[in-house]
């Protein structure tokens, strides 16, 4: 039975581990730092495909079936796939859960949505539900841009404030007992709306639901100094320096151990890429990558990651009104 | 702990009931043969907004308010918000989670959005991460039509397998030991893609979805005819029959044990709404008022029902690819 800490807190009973986990990118992504470690690059944003759609979708199945390689498991073992996008109807996940064939939730978490799913798929294990089932979000740098802001062939000139969207994917094996990782704790995030309406300006949208979350988690559990990294998902330079302010304010200063997935997944300056990264994509590839591979190495070492979501809707944005944040936090210890 | 039978069904341990419910909806469906009983129609669909969407939100929102005020208790007690709709980003959900304020999971099954939040919801109350929780879901005719189809002022000539999209919401506050109605059984749904590719014919898209889930939990539980009522999401009438031959095909004959929310949310020959109501409001305003109220009346009395979703993108569908179909199932007994 899983147990809730003070507010808002779920602290798991059952050893929930990540039995294994893949990175699927593209090419820009692969000349970024974290390039030598991810599993499988597209040689370009088709991907032998006649749309990006099409390609996104790739994403997503070749992750799940490198994280499956992985560990000699099948598709027909998973109890659940459980995942999102950002594109309308999370289109590229269904067509996912059309080939592996297995009970499939849809969730919508914008870039929040693989840490919505690995909470939820925790609660599932935990809850004597799954033995055994995949958590996965993807984002393709055209087929976002497309349908949230402007078609890439535009070119439209990208404000400071921008953040470049993540070719890649990540799918998460949880399961019980066997795994390099347990995921311990969990809090589920609220909406934050700050009223930010500016549709190129998504770090400022999602760093007050990041700070809340981080802010719950330290109020509920009293654990934030023993955590080694506190890891938000893509609020980018901008969200980042909110973030730490908004945290500083409630007396929170993660120092150095606080960093952002939008900001390491590309190198800044060179590739061009303003604010950083962004995307479902990105905190699912970096996660893996730079924080489980490279950084937790000792036994016992605790990371934080909140995936920050701004569920910017470009319908109603238009109609004037705000961008919702919400960020979904997940502890991850090294076992 | 949940218990897991056969292939993909789940059975809760904990007396998961629905504490309570509240259905709004607008003008067309209170004139339709459910009208005296929801609980709070539109004058119109706008309701004094100056957008749909805008307006699709207020459904929602009047729908979780009504249903806390029938058992007089308040958002903030609530663990969670769990809900999803057909607009993209599922913004009228995230804007109505931004009032409710509590933790909240987005969720993207097309129609079967509201069975989806209900499933994940038990297993969270089960699993002891929550002891009160809202499952919710909405659509909006103009919203809905815009997005998916043709907007309304296009007047495009509508064809008879064609379905009206509900405009309505259904939200229910689930809860454990009290209650009328208690929710022992799950079957998550997996994707079933019989390559229809007519987004104006989801029925057809969507019965094959339905029938493999009424199939997999008649084969995991053995109880389908100890079942009162079979009913699934919005198959339509088209739906309805190709879904009622499917069952068939495996011996499955459930006669008029079967019924569709489609089929009973309009007058189906007066209100011209050729093959039937659909969209995330229809199953929502309709597993309250006609079954819940009207028919589940002697205690034990079980009702199966199936959200039906049409995982339509008009991008893909564009490109050529087909409508992927879900069906979630749950199975509702009275106490």
């Amino acid at each position: 039975m899983g147990k809730r800490i003070g507010r808002q807190t779920l602290q798991f009973t059952e050893e929930i581990t990540i039995r294994s986990f893949a990175t699927v990118v593209g090419r820009k992504e692969a000349e970024g730092p974290l390039g030598p470690f991810y599993d499988y690059v597209f040689p370009d944003n088709l991907f032998g495909e006649d749309s990006w759609e099409k390609a996104e979708q790739k994403l997503q199945q070749y992750a799940v079936e490198l994280a499956l390689e992985k560990v000699k498991l099948e598709a027909q073992q998973l109890d659940y796939y459980l995942g999102g996008d950002l594109l309308n109807q999370i289109i590229a996940t269904s067509y996912t859960a059309r080939k592996i064939g297995v009970p499939f939730f849809g969730l919508y978490g914008a870039c929040s949505s693989l840490v919505e799913a690995m909470i939820l798929g925790s609660c599932l294990i935990d809850g004597g539900f799954a033995d055994l089932l995949v958590a996965c979000a993807s984002s393709h740098h055209e087929t976002a841009e497309r349908q949230l802001r402007y078609p890439t062939e535009m070119g439209v000139q990208r404000t400071p404030t921008s953040q470049w969207t993540v070719t890649g994917s990540g799918a998460y094996l949880l399961g019980k007992h066997t795994g390099d990782w347990k995921i311990t704790h969990a809090v589920p995030g609220k909406i934050i709306d700050r009223e930010i309406k500016n549709n190129a300006d998504m770090g400022s949208a999602m760093a007050a639901a990041a700070a809340d979350t981080i802010i719950t988690f330290a109020a509920d559990t009293g654990m934030i100094n023993q955590i080694d990294y506190v890891v938000t998902g893509d609020l980018g330079i901008v969200g980042y320096k909110l973030c730490q302010c908004l945290l500083q304010e409630k007396g929170i200063d993660l120092g150095e151990r606080y960093s952002d997935c939008g900001m390491a997944v590309y190198h800044a300056e060179q590739q061009d890429v303003h604010a950083g990264g962004s995307g479902c994509g990105c905190s699912a590839i970096v996660l893996g990558t730079r924080y489980l591979t490279q950084l937790l190495k000792k036994k016992g070492e605790k990371l934080f990651l909140v995936g920050t979501g701004a569920l910017l809707s470009p319908t109603t944005n238009l109609q004037g009104d705000s961008i919702p944040g919400i960020g979904h936090g997940i502890l991850i210890e090294k076992v």
